[in-house]
């Protein structure tokens, strides 16, 4: 049934799953790849996309209402038809865009109002515009609508800002529900994920999860972490809060992270992971391999014929070297960047396939510590 | 045999032809994608030119031997592995882009001096060092270091250049049967074209067109052409030179053009061409269609869902509509550029094969004119 989570195996926290949509099945644990304006960066189409094993697209809704604009996508048939991607998309709901992309921002009990970052217009955003929007693109699962206070913020901030994305989460569901009802409406299974907050402080985490769980929405995610603190603060607030949050329910760890941020976070119980990590570092040659990182800028690939990774089976090392590709990078030349895009997305979905395998055959401890260890090097 | 030219068909001057070369048979009349720095502009890959009827690659011998050199290309095993094509490339002189790029220039009987477009060092270019670099890069064509004259050049000034051109185009021949006698040479068959100039003085093009036919070459260029003169000069040189280069050879008109110049020297006996407009249109929105150029940034294409074409074979058309394209482009997605890119080239390709078959058909007159009729609507 659409929204449900099945869980196939379990290793201590870390779960190995399939959580079912109108779009398909997602198995889990799986990494979104990140395609902010319906896009991913680097001229990677969807056709791209079904090689390297990508199961989630992410879109933004902050980026997609300002431009082409939320109500064409909706007249066109929905981001599914616009973009030509029949698997799941997540959207976000358009607050962390709005609280870090936009100037002269006033949150309020009905919402914020802010200036666009395109034209400078004033704009509102609350519950039901972010739940209206993400409707009118049709994705598979829709955030809630929150604040993500500054993880140096102080606890009263706080606490008053996470009571109020507990009463915005409430406006998210009713406003949904409504708009799943409509005869109008492109995806009418669309699902609402909640998501928890509470900068660093586990007492307000733990005290949020408990309000949202009482919802019982398909999945939950935790937001605000990876925006300051230490590895180890998220790692703390992973440990604490998650056994707070439904254990049905899929867990999304919003924006985190490098390799092995995922893997420590799997063994905290988290399913769901997006980054924009793997594509920004592509554009910037810092490609991923299981050996480590390598800077493909470096001399010592400049007349280097092998692939980024002997054995990997993404589109470019197939074809390509490492000096040709370092070649168009200092070129200039667009081609470079895409095909180090495909590279990285590959090496995370790979990963992530990865950690499958090693959950279901209960050998995820080992596989982890391996890969910690071999990734540490680089050059 | 290669290097030989088998004429299947004639139509008036129009010629279906194949022209047999070590790695593989050109079927003309053919259009070459230009690759300048070893790779098409737009983030296309040579996967992709697989997909879209791409029978010649074309590269720029100045821009590879500044970056990253030539030498380093051969000792990778020539430009063919370094790129991956194992199709026919041409390579050209690098005479243009001497003459078109760089500063300080000093044209002498030994060669060029001038300074590099990069890092503004010192560079000679000669006959010898030409054919020494394109050997180095190891394309299936080499061409003939030449002098472009400007097109508005004085006739004494014109008649001194190409004397001097005739004189290199000797020295090329010689250097190029040395260096593919060399027991490292990559492509020891590697084939010399040599270069028509004479500005629109059709008694300098014909004098020079009977001297460089003595050597007898296994092709012909027609260059200094499109660079400022009317399409009419253009059209009344090929009319008056094309008759005194070899009959069994063939002609290759460097630089043009629009479809419909194409169309029109194919008429006159042009068998290879070559241009840019097809990229460059396609990275300022500019699209060809059957019903003429398209502006995919014009209002109208925002809710087409449309493809660029209707019936268009190419891999953006099979997938994605005008809507999204155009949001791309006007979101700055690199996506957006390489599906314009794919589509523009698609589309020259395709009229080439739409020509070999109507002069197959003997009924090239009649094609030519109903495809320049029809292309020339647009938006």
């Amino acid at each position: 049934m659409q929204g449900t989570f099945d869980i196939l195996k379990k290793e201590g926290r870390a779960k190995r799953g399939v959580f079912h949509t109108v779009h398909g099945d997602i198995e889990t644990p799986v990494f979104m790849n990140v395609g902010t304006v319906g896009a991913i960066k680097g001229a990677v189409g969807t056709e791209d996309l079904e090689k390297i094993g990508t199961q989630v697209q992410l879109s933004n809704t902050y980026h997609l209402h300002v431009r082409p604009g939320d109500e064409l996508i909706k007249s066109l048939g929905g981001l599914h038809k616009f973009m030509v991607w029949d698997k799941p998309i997540l959207t976000d709901s358009g607050g962390f865009q709005v609280f870090s992309l936009s100037s002269l921002r006033k949150i309020k009990e009905e919402g914020v109002y802010f200036n666009s970052h395109v034209d400078g217009r004033k704009i509102f955003m609350g519950p039901e515009e972010s739940m209206q929007i993400q409707s009118n693109l049709g994705s598979t699962i829709a955030m809630a609508f929150d604040e993500c206070p500054n993880s140096k913020a102080d606890y009263k901030y706080v606490k008053d800002s996470v009571d109020r994305t507990t009463r915005w989460l409430v406006r998210c569901k009713d406003k949904i529900t409504e708009l799943n009802s409509r005869e109008d409406t492109i995806n009418k299974n669309q699902l609402l994920f909640g998501i928890n907050q509470g900068a660093v402080y586990n007492d307000i985490r733990i005290e949020h999860a408990k309000r949202i769980s009482e919802l019982d929405l398909p999945g939950y995610a935790l937001g605000g972490l990876a925006v300051g603190e230490s590895h180890e603060e998220m790692y703390d607030v992973l440990e604490n809060t998650i056994p707070y949050l439904p254990a049905n329910k899929p867990v999304y760890l919003m924006g985190v992270g490098t390799p092995e941020n995922i893997l420590e976070a799997v063994d905290r119980g988290v399913d769901f992971f997006d980054c924009v990590y793997p594509s920004r570092n592509a554009r910037h040659a810092h490609l991923y391999t299981n050996k480590g990182k390598i800077n493909l800028l470096n001399a010592i690939h400049e007349n280097d014929m092998s692939p980024i990774e002997e054995g990997c089976k993404c589109p470019t090392c197939q074809r390509y070297s490492r000096a040709y590709i370092r070649h168009l990078l200092k070129a200039k030349e667009m081609l470079g960047m895409r095909l180090c895009v495909i590279h990285n997305l590959y090496f995370y979905n790979n990963m992530m396939a990865e950690i499958r395998t090693a959950i279901e055959n209960g050998n995820y401890a080992e596989y982890k510590r391996n890969k910690i260890q071999t990734m540490s090097q680089s050059d």
